[in-house]
């Protein structure tokens, strides 16, 4: 008998007749004798129509409290679609009862919208479990120490079902999602790309902040920081199959290094064509122009991502990064009309066509070489890197937006990604 | 500076561009000095919206858990409005904050889906109004003693509001409905009907319970227990209207006796065909055979309203009362099969055709004649009467359903109810 943590997303939780599957799939666990605790997301469309008529009506100065009720607001659809799982569970003729987040309680700091868990208090839920009873948990939302709802962010509903794992030392937390594992690339771009039966944590927080969107990145910290074992598989799969083979589906995410040893030097191709490349050309080379740059950026509440300095030469550089690209016409007007006057520098560029194509593997580490095979592959297909970063499980590259699908497929066939390991 | 209680039914906060009327209006009420509470019911279609999704998905037998798990999910509806309405003020640049029901906290007894409230601690509230918050409680909910939510049944929120009004002693509590006021009857039926500056406590309940559905009636007699002044007013004259002229407007519902003193004898005539009449003929009339008869329907669940027991003749009596009419085919069936053969009486007979019509006045109890005027009335109209039940300030007839409108144009006239007294 294990302690198992189910999540399901909106899109599994998007209609009456999907949630009574749901509820199906969880009982025929309950019924192989698992204690089972379900952490739902809302109802598809449901978190989008609540901020809608927030947006409406929000005041054009945003007020002291209006994060607050944003969350107020928020945390009803999640609150609505656990009490519709626990009925549905009730129909299956299972004892069950849902919690909001402020009644477990899940308590967080204060900071709406986007707040953090701080401690979960499991002896509601344990005493439930123990007199047979299915527990559902509000996902997405928590309560400050002044007794206020507080919301996780977007995804937050993987956070709050790791945190529950975490805190209830759940023998393993399952993300029932839309897909059925992580894949070793897009199958939309690469029609080999195969699903990983494992994944290690690292590989899988490089992969979620590439754009994955499999898994919330925050859960995934967590995950790892409380060593939940984690499995990322589908809802969609017909609700009686087997259940032997259904723990088995999906992509598990580990955090042994020895599980990882005999893993393939590559685990995945990632990309993203949501970024913007902006340079400052002709800087001034002296200490500082980092900062006045990157500073003057963050001001502004951008985010920047990868971050490049060209040698010097006669006494000038160039200072290049990428941006998103929804911030980009932003940040070329604040660098052009602020930042490059105040520096002295000759020239702001930039260039909104681009893309940045990752290879993640934990098996860098201990592979030298790697990315150069990344480097030839590319040359040898013509493609011009013009940006280049590196971290100790990653290799990035920035290139023209239309090689991307072109540079994904011969890395992935590079790295031997379309063939089962040993 | 008083401090006044708001409250806005469903059709009021129906959309963003209502609610922002809404905002309007109490941020006028606000400048004006006061110290407002409001309490906002579900946007119109919210709760028949979820409540639909969960009967989509009920079991088929209900489970002890089922109620607890409906009002989780009503209660979102409120929430969600209610944060909605903060948003709002805070964009008309009023500081506010909303409450969900177990934040306050309004604490209520365990009746899932028609809780009683118990207490109401009002100190977070104060607290708010003193540092200059307009404060939004959550309408229709409480919380149990378990921590449980818990909701106060269809048009709760009116309960909630009255309840508020009178823990916090406020000097009055405005109902803001798609009503501008109790009228002597229903305009659709008798175009001359007149709205009512002030009704007594006691004649409201009488109008509530016979259909006038302008508030709900618990919420009356709560106002009536703790004398919260109620007014009953129009949520669709434009928000600027002057504030005295709107401080003067709707219907006030009084507690004192010396205020009705120069009332008219009648103040209303209410009506309702949602009942039908079932008769058993042939009772032999012997002791227990109203417990017979409606101990069994009341077994079955079945509200019963007007109860008439004939003289006895040759040792049988006939045995009516009126059912709602969805409970007739029901109630026939169940007195057909089992209380017939036990009671050894002749036959059931019945009629869904008919209607209850009513003259309501607080005058009446030191009037005497005022039923037989009535009587008359609906003679001189050729209208016979098929049952007669009376209380203290009402009189009500059971007639065929095709005269009700004669009937209650009839009375109408005849207590001058069309006629502003002097």
């Amino acid at each position: 008998m294990a302690l198992i943590v189910h999540k399901y997303g909106g899109t599994s939780m998007g209609s009456t007749e999907r949630i009574r599957n749901v509820a199906k799939r969880v009982a025929k666990w309950a019924r192989a004798g698992h204690l089972m605790v379900v952490v739902p997301s809302a109802m598809s469309g449901e978190t989008n129509r609540l901020l809608a008529l927030a947006k409406d009506l929000a005041p054009s100065t945003l007020t002291e409290s209006y994060g607050r009720e944003l969350d107020m607001l928020a945390a009803t659809g999640e609150q609505a679609s656990s009490a519709l799982l626990a009925i549905a569970l009730q129909a299956e003729g299972l004892e069950s009862v849902s919690y909001a987040g402020w009644q477990v309680p899940i308590r967080t700091d204060s900071s709406y919208t986007k707040a953090r868990i701080e401690s979960i208090d499991d002896a509601r839920v344990r005493g439930d479990l123990q007199s047979g009873k299915v527990v559902i948990v509000t996902g997405f939302q928590g309560i400050d120490d002044q007794g206020n709802i507080t919301t996780l962010g977007r995804g937050g509903s993987d956070t709050s079902a790791v945190a529950v794992a975490a805190a209830m030392k759940a023998d393993e937390c399952l993300i029932y999602t839309d897909v059925d594992g992580v894949y070793t690339t897009d199958p939309r771009v690469v029609p080999e790309a195969r699903r990983l039966q494992t994944v290690s944590f690292e590989e899988m927080l490089e992969m979620a902040s590439m754009g994955s969107k499999v898994l919330q990145i925050r859960s995934v910290e967590f995950a790892g920081k409380y060593k939940v074992p984690l499995r990322v598989l589908s809802s969609f799969t017909p609700w009686d199959i087997d259940i032997v083979e259904e723990a088995k589906s999906g992509t598990l995410i580990t955090f042994e290094e020895d599980e990882n040893m005999e893993q393939a030097i590559v685990s995945g191709i990632a990309f993203n064509r949501d970024e913007a490349k902006v340079s400052v050309l002709g800087v001034p080379d002296k200490p500082g122009i980092a900062y006045q740059i990157l500073g003057a950026v963050a001001d502004a509440n951008i985010e920047v991502d990868v971050i490049i300095q060209n040698l010097s030469k006669d006494g000038r550089t160039d200072f290049s990064f990428t941006v998103n690209r929804n911030d980009y016409a932003k940040t070329f007007a604040l660098l052009n009309e602020k930042v490059l006057p105040a520096l002295g520098a000759q020239q702001v560029v930039g260039d909104t066509k681009i893309c940045k194509v990752s290879i993640v593997g934990i098996g860098m580490r201990s592979h030298v070489g790697v990315a150069s095979r990344m480097f030839r592959v590319l040359s040898e297909e013509g493609i011009n890197i013009q940006m280049i970063s590196t971290s100790e499980i990653k290799t990035s590259v920035v290139i023209d937006e239309k090689y991307m699908e072109l540079a994904v497929r011969a890395l992935h066939k590079e790295f031997d990604l379309d063939q089962t390991p040993a």
